[in-house]
């Protein structure tokens, strides 16, 4: 069984959405964790693909297991994109590339939350994306569940509980 | 005196972001009021540009009283767009143009909240702008203070304290 | 007379596209020309935005001549800008905002060619948008009638002329 | 060996543009012909994703003989996709995202011509990236020789040539 194989549809995107720079150990363990799971599942990782932060820890949870990672780089060439990605997408469009990551996505994780972060998710509910919020501050599960009115935005303490939260919502949604 | 000698200089563009089809009938009435407020004042006012909601209404408060208005577009031509726009800037980038609006600011004020909105208020507090909240809930006003470290996040009640502190925050970034 | 008069409809927009540093002495001084000649009509003058080349000739030209200028500028923040802009868009987002200063233009003059201008021109066929070729070689000449199926490539010799195709093209297709 | 191995460093991204809806027959059955070898050689297909012309061409060629597909779509969903796509990249940017198709391409493959192709090639040659024109005519020969100065244009009759251009240009660049 070979790559191609394994594509013969288009495969799960799961976007997983965090802090770079500013991110804490313990978010950096989570999307460490959430690569690792969503790679084997057999989805594709996809990520903001910076050489920091969550970004490149989910990638390289994902590619030290098997995985597939997708980077939707801010930048205009490679220079500061994480090593641990299998297609590094150059957009030279700074935040402006945040809409990318949220529409190429089947489902969105957040791990840590910041400003960069915090504009994904409202994009995604404007987009109607289901997002899966892992181990944020209550006020801000407060402040997305007030903006949005269709129940898509879930809550997980443990990576493991996002995953099995990204298989209901492919299973509502995608099946 | 004239358009010409008004603008030697560049002059301050104030950003006002909320809803558009769901902006309630306060908001509008507040987005007319700061559009008013704001030619006033002498500063150009930009919006999303569509011809709904607060893009709209601070667009219409303002020319018709004086002032100057621009509307960066999401489509990629004028369909949709406010009839009280000076210049419409056709971007046919959809919510990636919300990062122009951002960025094209001096400072942001916010006129009620949805994702899109939401969306804008984190990217200016990424990109460093100040954003004065006016007539948020208080978990938007809990969300937005806990994702910034600067103090850039100012709020008030009315129209008439929201055009106060952008006052305040250009006299102490643009003098 | 006041600039509010002045816009009660919007304006008639004129994008003038053309290269940057690499900018000839002829181009620049017939990038000024058009500039003067496009603010004596009324018009507003778009460019790219940059201090450099044809964009600041043709910017300081409009402003030197009573004219009104917006610069849709490829960068995330003023540095670089021209001094000569009414209005600076701040994008962020390279040669990806080629698109906009294209699709915010009623018709496009290009004075002089480049890579970034050839996209422009290409761009601006494909958004089915008017454009004039000044002064440019029988090769662009020749290959951009080549693509164009709608007659809607124009060339001129001189600002003068341009302008005067300008008019054409906004009697037929804006009045 | 599965795609893991074969993905331990970012694989080659060969570009293939060309037109969609107005592609002749025999645009369409060199894109096929392209697509079959990219595939072959290993590298990853890229094109503008959409479901006509040589898009849609080049993707099934190289998925229909073992090869790995990327789309960098146009609109914000997947209507309209070819597909014959591994990974579908959704911008919602419309030919903004033109720039992202240059920026991502280790080397670029042009099949046929019109304006959004046009549009690529000129933000090849300015972001630097080399372009092979396949089957194009004199005129877009000339004009592209044109206002390039690194010697960044090569051309080729028949896919097979432009193949082995395309391994120059990486032997060159990327070993």
């Amino acid at each position: 069984m070979n790559m191609i194989t394994n594509l013969e549809k288009p495969k799960i995107i799961v976007g997983v959405m965090g802090p770079g720079e500013s991110a804490s150990n313990e978010e950096i363990h989570m999307a460490y964790q959430l690569g690792k799971h969503i790679a084997r599942e057999g989805w594709i990782t996809l990520s903001g693909g910076r050489n920091v932060g969550v970004m490149d820890a989910v990638s390289r949870g994902a590619k030290e297991n098997g995985g597939f990672t997708i980077g939707i780089l801010p930048h205009e060439n490679l220079v500061g994109a994480s090593h641990a990605l299998d297609i590094p997408i150059v957009t030279g469009m700074g935040s402006a590339r945040n809409t990318i990551n949220v529409l190429t996505s089947h489902v969105i994780v957040v791990c840590g939350m910041g400003p960069g972060t915090a504009s994904e998710v409202a994009l995604a509910i404007k987009a109607g994306k289901e997002v899966i919020l892992l181990g944020v501050s209550e006020a801000a599960e407060a402040f997305f569940n007030e903006i949005t009115k269709n129940d898509d935005i879930l809550t997980a303490q443990y990576p493991e509980e996002a995953i099995r939260l990204v298989k209901r919502v492919l299973a509502l949604n995608y099946v």
